[in-house]
């Protein structure tokens, strides 16, 4: 069996997360078990949602073991099986973590699946026809529930999620406005994946004047809106909103470092009768199927082009997890293993 | 026609509302045209929306305009009508604000309805049978949908709309605990109301305090919450959130004066998948009928005791409004013309 170049957990983070969180071990793969196959990884999934799971804290989600290989999405090729459905060469999307190769029980639920490459690249699988674009269909389709004609909005607009938000939401006739960090990302929102505007928040020095951009950019008001990030941005979009609008919250990134970020005006929910809803896609399977096949559609038929950013390497994981925090990735973060 | 003695908005306050923002002028009434009543109220209701109104700010409402008589729900009897479906004598519920009498065009949408005083006290039809009333089933039914053995919270719980919260809540089987200002308010929750609990939120110096509080009285953590405050108690109850907990959002009272009120940690609202959704019952006309049937045979059937706080004379409802705004009443408040 060959041998496994995994990162782990070490320690958890103080404050901000470091390298020095995580330790590169080399193990040999143990052999496999009747119903067992044996995925040689391609692909690893880089998300802000990792950096929860690296704190002790209650959370949503089981800590991240100490000791143990980084939780992740992975896709891959099989190389060896003992599972009748499965054979080498089967292209796989998993939950492999950050590792060269994992020993998969096949028929655990939702452990692998395999996919189809024909129209769609290996990679897209764990970004724009994976989770994150579930997640941006369960927030925009399930919580935002939007009509022709309504103006929604996203935070973190050029990342994996919130790419596959505005395909969604154009696909729906809706008038579709990014949040991004930064002109080039911004340029990237409107020009390649056909947003009506995107701001950029980083000329904002606070919410009120992030908020006066936002009701340029959105002249009939906000309605639905999307948020990865939390913070200033929430602040400004919830100024903006109209009578009964919805927010699905995904992600409060800016608060995984424990400082405090409160919500500035929440008596905006009762002025605007806004619902405010947090959700974690996981937990809702029974749309997956349903959402997978628009996002293969969108992608297969080339109306939406998801870009990515690729770092080389496992062993450089930890250094493109800390620059996803810090919003240094384009489109999805991906490590070529 | 009989004189008129009214209660104007006459200026609006700066920070917190005081007797001078009102003004008490006597005026003629008009005479009747066809197809209106002339109502003489018995009582007219006192209720924390009004606060709201006195402000120029943009809310869910239009503001008070000045010079004119306060809005507000009242009860009363038909003194003259020129309407083929009124006579004298009829007890009628309407919004005929802060004076003795009201001139109303019985046929406007909303504008009167006759009520029936054989098992339900007229005042009733202000509270628990009423606005507030309808207020707390909307928010618990159509928001919270508490399912038998959740555990559901309400602050303000002695109020008009607490009340009712709570006497709905046992109806489905639930767990109710109320927060309220002071001992004495928290027996009368708990002995009179039949609350299973309620905690004294002035005994707790912060968030972190009174939610140690709430853990103790809901063992099982918290499903539903209606809010009623905002600030400190919203902060608490949202520590003690189950996943999927429904929070109606109904009333921040403490920030009217325009003194920030954050919401500390809104990141619960994804850790928990919290669904958070503020509402005004006047655009819910469809859930009235439904909502006022079962809180008349609630009452009716003395299942449900309400409590009224009465101030005599109408000259006297600015003090008692101020003094609703700061919680010294015990019920619903109420001013005998």
């Amino acid at each position: 069996m060959p041998m496994n170049r995994q990162i782990l957990l070490d320690n958890r983070p103080v404050a901000e997360a470091t390298e020095s969180n995580f330790r590169l071990v080399t193990t040999p793969t143990p052999d496999l078990q009747e119903g067992e196959v044996l995925v040689r990884h391609h692909y690893l999934s880089l998300d802000p949602y990792m950096r929860g799971r690296m704190n002790e804290g209650k959370s949503y989600a089981q800590p991240q073991p100490l000791g143990q290989v980084m939780i992740g999405g992975t896709v891959g090729e099989v190389v060896e099986s003992r599972h009748p459905r499965y054979q080498s060469g089967d292209r796989v999307v998993g939950m492999g973590g950050w590792q060269e190769f994992s020993v998969v029980k096949a028929d655990a639920l939702g452990a692998i699946r395999k996919v189809d490459t024909t129209h769609v690249p290996l990679s897209h699988y764990l970004g724009a026809v994976g989770m994150p674009g579930v997640t941006a269909w369960y927030g925009l389709v399930k919580i935002i529930e939007p009509k022709a004609g309504e103006t929604v909005t996203v935070s973190a607009a050029s990342g994996a999620v919130g790419s596959a938000y505005g395909a969604l939401a154009k696909a729906r006739g809706c008038r579709v406005v990014g949040i991004a960090g930064g002109q080039d990302k911004c340029d990237y929102v409107v020009k390649a994946l056909g947003f009506d505007a995107c701001i950029d928040y980083k000329q904002h020095a606070d919410a009120a004047s992030l908020s006066k951009a936002l009701k340029q950019a959105c002249p009939n008001g906000i309605d639905g809106h999307f948020e990865n990030v939390g913070g200033m941005v929430l602040d400004a979009v919830m100024l903006r909103t109209n009578a009964f609008a919805r927010i699905a919250v995904c992600g409060m990134i800016a608060g995984y470092d424990g400082k405090p970020l409160p919500m500035t005006a929440p008596a905006l929910i009762l002025v605007n009768r806004i619902k405010v809803q947090g959700f974690i896609v996981s937990e809702h399977m029974e749309v997956w199927p349903e959402a997978l096949q628009e996002l293969g559609q969108l992608v297969g038929s080339g109306r939406f082009r998801p870009r990515e950013t690729i770092e080389q390497g496992l062993e450089n994981a930890p250094k493109a997890f800390l620059g996803l925090l810090k919003g240094k990735n384009f489109g999805k973060q991906l490590v070529k293993i």
